[in-house]
């Protein structure tokens, strides 16, 4: 079993660097905070006797040699980044926990054939740079390197720019690296381990994901001295479409959601009737069919409740991946170790996206999860207990040891 | 009459500082180039012989001596600020065209009995600090200066702050000036007198406008795991208001207007549901109890919107003016001016609120319109004929004539 006191430590050591407001964490991807906090695990790492590879987009692999050097490794991690308002674990437990089997490894004094690395992708979050797990999707050729590098934030600042002068731009090619398989650890990030009284989330399947960045153009002008039938208010776009995205989402129950985080309004002042809004939508569900019907209803119905109110509409897709299905070998490695080990456990479909949906596009994968309070994540309050913590990884730490082999 | 060719030399030249980007002007408030506008402004004032006083939260008054010296002097002015996407000539039409007025009587050698004063007011528009006609409102009693000097825009930074940092704090006394009479020429910022054909607008009546600040709060968490039941999704408080603001506005047809031009989303991650979102609701009317009652509407509705969704609902009001109603002598001597010119004119009720709309309080004032292209205003596209500056110009030297009598 892993030292879940040590886990929690290192956790909680973490979660110092880019503090939020409210207890969680602010450690956007690309900052100086996302810099310290990989300082911090690079010293672990060396600490725990690893050696560091880095990658051009930033990923670091922390390698613990296996006993046969044909072997190809076992990978395990997750992401250090955290949303704006982002918790302490989200991540951050994913890319620990990874290490504490190898603290756990050398305590124990095992050696595995395979050797085992603990990876942490760069801007899994997709909140400052979209889309989401951008560093994990290069890895496994959904984009390339330089359309990532050219993705720009709300500022205007290039992800290939903002790595460098961070200093966390490395010589390895991207994707270079092969796996034997990839485990990541992840909390739920929503509520039903916890409804359902389970320690472990047997991760079986995903949900797709499609983000579509709308704008809706209208006519900036006067609030006061614009008559009423001469506006167009590209606000009310937003709000038609607002609606819209959750009736959708309503009528595609069960296990189907949708809503709007990102709104851009311009130019935002108190009396100018609203020119230009630009938001993204966020719809997911598990069934590709589903999720693709989703999507073409709203494309079909949301250029026309805009004509009706006098604005435009544009759509395109900036993030999107198809509901994944986690190897089966590597699944059941997953309910072995949670069996063996007596925990409480079910089979779940993630909420989330994860980087382990793409990597599972490429190696056998699959994924540990742990409940959370509430069902609560990205938000500061997110919360999990050291016990949920413990039993997470001690699962993951038997995966990987099954996979890995004595 | 008026150098027309003159007073569009010094509009292209005011326009040439805090351009905008579609042709229009970014000359906020109390920045660098509102500074560097007023400096251009006391040149040319000083040039044309005026002694320049300037009071404590920032407005300027350039003076041309009349003949008695016991007559108190008569006012013209407006603003010289923009909006963040504003126009040549909101505001900047009526500051110039009160110093082609001195210009004017310079050239024909003319004395007045009254003293003319020409006043660029402070912070007009409103947009980076409400309300909007904060400066003339502190003259004309409204607000106390510690109150104005308190207001902090989107980046946290004090009104009188940045009035100091900008070298415009005067010395004299706000509101220590007693007025004979105060006069605003404006474009109209609608499309009322462009539709009709008139030159000139005679402003008889002014809408009441109400600024609500609404706090719409739910939970943020996370977009994809979080089921459809558990959300508390503050953007969906945001559409519902937005369309019962444009319901209300529709049913109180004519004359009443509603919108919602400001919108703040927290935390605004395209990957969040939105946990509050902080917007501004104007409603305007020219019917003081019409006016009250939209306002009753919001007040009554909005909270049960957010309550059907869970989330939550608050308002304060940070923005207000009940309809003004312009002195009768100010609006003849308008109304005689543009007869006895020749220029097409009307009665008109002024969509916008004023400066004018304060002074109009403590002293007779009324109002000069001109048509602009389309009736937009509040939009970097904002024109107007030279032709039509003219007439305006000419209107309110004869108009001013008259009342400073010579
Ligand atoms: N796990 C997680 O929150 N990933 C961010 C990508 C997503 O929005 O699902
Ligand atoms: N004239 C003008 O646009 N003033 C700003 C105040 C308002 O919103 O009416």
């Amino acid at each position: 079993r892993i030292n879940g006191e040590r886990l929690w430590d290192s956790l909680m050591e973490m979660a110092k660097i880019g503090p939020g407001i409210a207890g969680g964490n602010n450690r956007q991807t690309l900052t100086d905070e996302d810099s310290e906090g990989r300082h911090l695990f690079q010293q672990w790492c060396k600490d725990a006797g690893c050696t560091m590879g880095v990658d051009e987009i930033g990923n670091m692999f922390a390698r613990r040699d296996g006993t046969d050097p044909d072997a190809l490794p076992v990978y395990v991690g997750s992401h250090l980044d955290t949303q704006p308002t982002g918790g302490k674990y989200d991540g951050v437990l994913g890319v620990l926990g990874g290490l504490e089997i190898i603290r756990t490894l050398n305590d124990l004094d095992i050696k595995t054939k395979h050797p085992i690395v603990v990876t942490n992708w760069t801007n899994e979050e997709g909140t400052r740079y979209a889309p989401a797990m951008l560093a994990s999707g290069v890895f496994a050729g959904k984009h390339t390197l330089d359309w990532a590098n050219d993705r720009v934030d709300a500022d205007g600042k290039r992800f290939g720019d903002e790595l460098e002068r961070i200093g966390w731009k490395g010589t390895e090619k991207v994707g270079d690296r092969k796996m034997h398989a990839f485990f990541e650890l992840h909390i739920e990030q929503g509520p039903i381990l916890e409804a359902e009284g389970k320690d472990i989330g047997v991760v079986t399947h995903g949900q797709g994901l499609r983000w579509i960045e709308c704008t809706v153009a209208g006519k900036e002008s006067h609030t006061g001295s614009t008559p009423m039938h001469m506006r167009k208010n590209a606000g009310r776009g937003l709000a038609l479409i607002t609606e819209l995205v959750h009736e959708i989402a309503m009528k595609n129950q069960p296990n189907a959601v949708g809503a709007i985080g990102h709104i851009d309004v311009h130019p935002n002042s108190r009396n100018i009737i609203p020119g230009k809004v630009v938001f993204t939508v966020d719809m997911r569900t598990h069934l590709l069919d589903k999720l693709n019907a989703m999507v073409a209803e709203l494309m079909e119905r949301a250029p026309k409740l805009c004509e009706d109110i006098g604005v435009t509409f544009e759509a395109e897709i900036v993030g999107q991946f198809d509901p994944p299905a986690f190897d089966e070998g590597c699944v059941k490695a997953v309910r072995n170790a949670a069996e063996r080990l007596g925990y409480s456990h079910m089979d779940i479909v993630s909420g989330a996206g994860h980087d382990a949906c793409w990597i599972n596009d490429l190696y056998p994968t699959s994924m540990v999860m742990c409940p959370c309070v509430d069902g609560l994540s990205h938000n500061e309050a997110e919360e999990i207990s050291p016990e949920w913590a413990r039993a997470g990884t001690d699962v993951l730490f038997h995966a990987v040891l099954e996979t890995a082999e004595i």
